[in-house]
């Protein structure tokens, strides 16, 4: 018997992963946050996932749980598993991805390449680490930020006075974490998945452009990436998922210094901006992949569909625009551009869909993948 | 605002036009025959088709009306047409779709090719017929034949005995439809749609391969057809879809005679098996294409993503392989095989799901297929 998932969470991670669940006759359920959430069409239940009663009526509804977003406590998650339930990626992973902090001490003990960083508590140890590395740091919050929220450029404690009370640091777990500003010529993800049984798979490296801490463009693969570099970042992808025991989708963001280096950023332990490319321009989507592997399938071939493909975020424009509105003119002029929409209301710098192109031109499939997004936004 | 779409039919191409449902955030509800259809995760309303009252209601809840089978009664779409309910393709398109005798009569009129064909109400006029064709003719029911249903070979009136009699004839409107035996050296088809604005576009044309009636495989594009004869067949599907009115999905099955001529053979007004390789062998599917093509919305590329596309059923192989059990054996084997699989009960014969692979050898994409379904049936 194949096992039946349950994605905690109703986002646009959820509603993407039903689509391989229809077409490998998969059971998905989703354990949404409300009603009308973008993957209202397969929740079987509405609920607050930070509360273990109702995560538990759900989880026992499926064989494996595993989620939309990194935000289920890790106390309702190792009750869960306490009683028996199979939660992929399990909690002792997630902890790494819901606490920076923790991910930097394990990854560093594990030799993968970090960033100068340092554990902070005290306005002293800020300003030791900011002398340190150059007179500026990157100050985090351990927990709670995505997106760009819960990160700080600072040149002085001053900078970071509101986090630094007692308060401040009690709301994010009793300490901060300040990291080198790496100088980077650009920021790379690598994606891969591993199956509870230990199978792993990468897709090739891509580069993500970020706008004001957003993901607004991904192209696959990284444009003039060497094959040492390819491998270096698979392995480092593999040395994450073994070592902190990852399940499912893993997303590894890096930089890449402007001295050579390549450096782990972030991390997501499930489907990401960075891979809905993969939708098409992979033999097997970042989706597909995940449900394959918290189910414990083999994985599928993560071989590339054509030479480039290129991802466009569709970030609201307005509290009005849906995208939709606009198919009628991105269709006639870009027939070959794949457009997503996740069925959210219009707000002004949400993530709201996406549109990927994929051929064998880069310079064409990226202009035709901007092009089809700005119709999308502003109409032709 | 973007139509709300309407299914009635809750079998696998409702299933699978779900997905470009999800990915474009159209509004897509289904009409179901039973609960726990294959369609069930996008079933609004259970009901009988044949019913009038049950599907006005349905009807209440989209903008357009379209179809998984031919089987709606004329009648009932005609009342709802009188009412203004937008029924897509329309009744006069589909009359042709539900009465081979009305389609040879209307193709003919268009001076499409078709092969000898005739009305027969008599056991005179069948012997007639074929006298006049060497000896042997394909009988058809003009109404409810499907999956090689409703067809028979003759060789005298004494074959027919019990469709020639007056309750028999009854039963399937009054008269027979003879067609000659073509004798051919292969089945294709040809896939199109057309929107109801009348914008049309053909995907290449495929060669299938029937067994006993059913399809069975799928090459895409078709093996050795030369410029002319694509474009040959694409103008007969636009003669088809202009000449009936059709709107949405249109495949059209045709017969490559020994002496040459293209004849065509069926017609299904929706998406159709010799579509599914479409879904990754394609820019845009045959399902996203029909429900672009139903709400009047700009149709997408029909260019091909690799060189070769094969498409495999997977038809049931007793009353207990339900295909998904097998899953771990075939995706170990074939990682870059796609594995699509409907949720229906087993039942021998009953198309359960498909198998597709895509690539840029011939050889090896249909070898790929082929043993990834093998496996999926029997096991490894």
């Amino acid at each position: 018997m194949t096992k039946r998932i349950g994605i905690i969470g109703g986002g646009q991670l959820a509603r993407m992963m039903l689509v391989p669940g229809i077409h490998l006759n998969l059971e998905v359920k989703v354990l949404a946050e409300t009603d009308g959430s973008p993957a209202a069409l397969g929740a079987t239940m509405v609920g607050d996932y930070n509360l273990v009663e109702g995560v538990r009526e759900f989880a026992k509804t499926v064989d494996v749980i595993t989620f939309d977003h990194e935000h289920v406590p890790l106390s309702v998650l190792r009750a869960l598993e306490a009683e028996g339930v199979e939660v992929q990626p399990p909690s002792r992973a997630l902890a790494f991805a819901q606490n920076k902090l923790h991910m930097r001490q394990r990854l560093t003990e594990l030799g993968l390449p970090m960033p100068a960083w340092a554990e902070i508590q005290t306005a002293d140890e800020l300003e030791r680490f900011i002398a340190a590395n150059g007179g500026v740091a990157i100050l985090k919050t351990p927990i709670g930020g995505y997106d760009g929220k819960g990160v700080r450029v600072v040149r002085s404690a001053g900078d970071a006075a509101d986090w630094l009370t007692a308060d401040g640091l009690a709301k994010v777990g009793g300490s901060l974490l300040a990291e080198e500003k790496v100088d980077f010529v650009r920021e790379l993800a690598q994606l891969s998945a591993r199956n509870a049984s230990g199978e792993f798979a990468a897709w090739p490296l891509v580069q993500t452009v970020q706008e004001d801490g957003v993901c607004a463009e991904v192209l696959a693969p990284a444009p003039n990436a060497d094959a040492a570099t390819l491998s270096r970042t698979a392995e480092i992808a593999r040395g994450v998922a073994e070592g902190l025991g990852v399940t499912g989708v893993l997303a590894v963001e890096m930089f890449e210094a402007r001295d050579g280096r390549i450096i782990i950023n972030e991390l997501a332990m499930r489907p990401h901006n960075s891979g809905h490319f993969s939708i098409e321009g992979s033999v097997t989507s970042q989706f597909e992949q995940h449900l394959r592997a918290v189910a414990d399938l083999p994985l599928g071939s993560t071989e590339p569909r054509a030479a480039h493909s290129v991802m466009i975020n569709l970030l609201g424009v307005d509290d009005e625009n849906d995208f939709v509105r606009n198919y009628p003119a991105a269709m006639i002029a870009h027939p070959t551009a794949k457009l997503h929409v996740y069925g959210k209301s219009a707000r002004k710098g949400r993530k709201m869909g996406h549109v990927t192109a994929i051929g064998e031109d880069a310079q064409q499939t990226l202009a035709t993948a901007r092009a089809a997004a700005e119709i999308l936004r502003h109409g032709n």
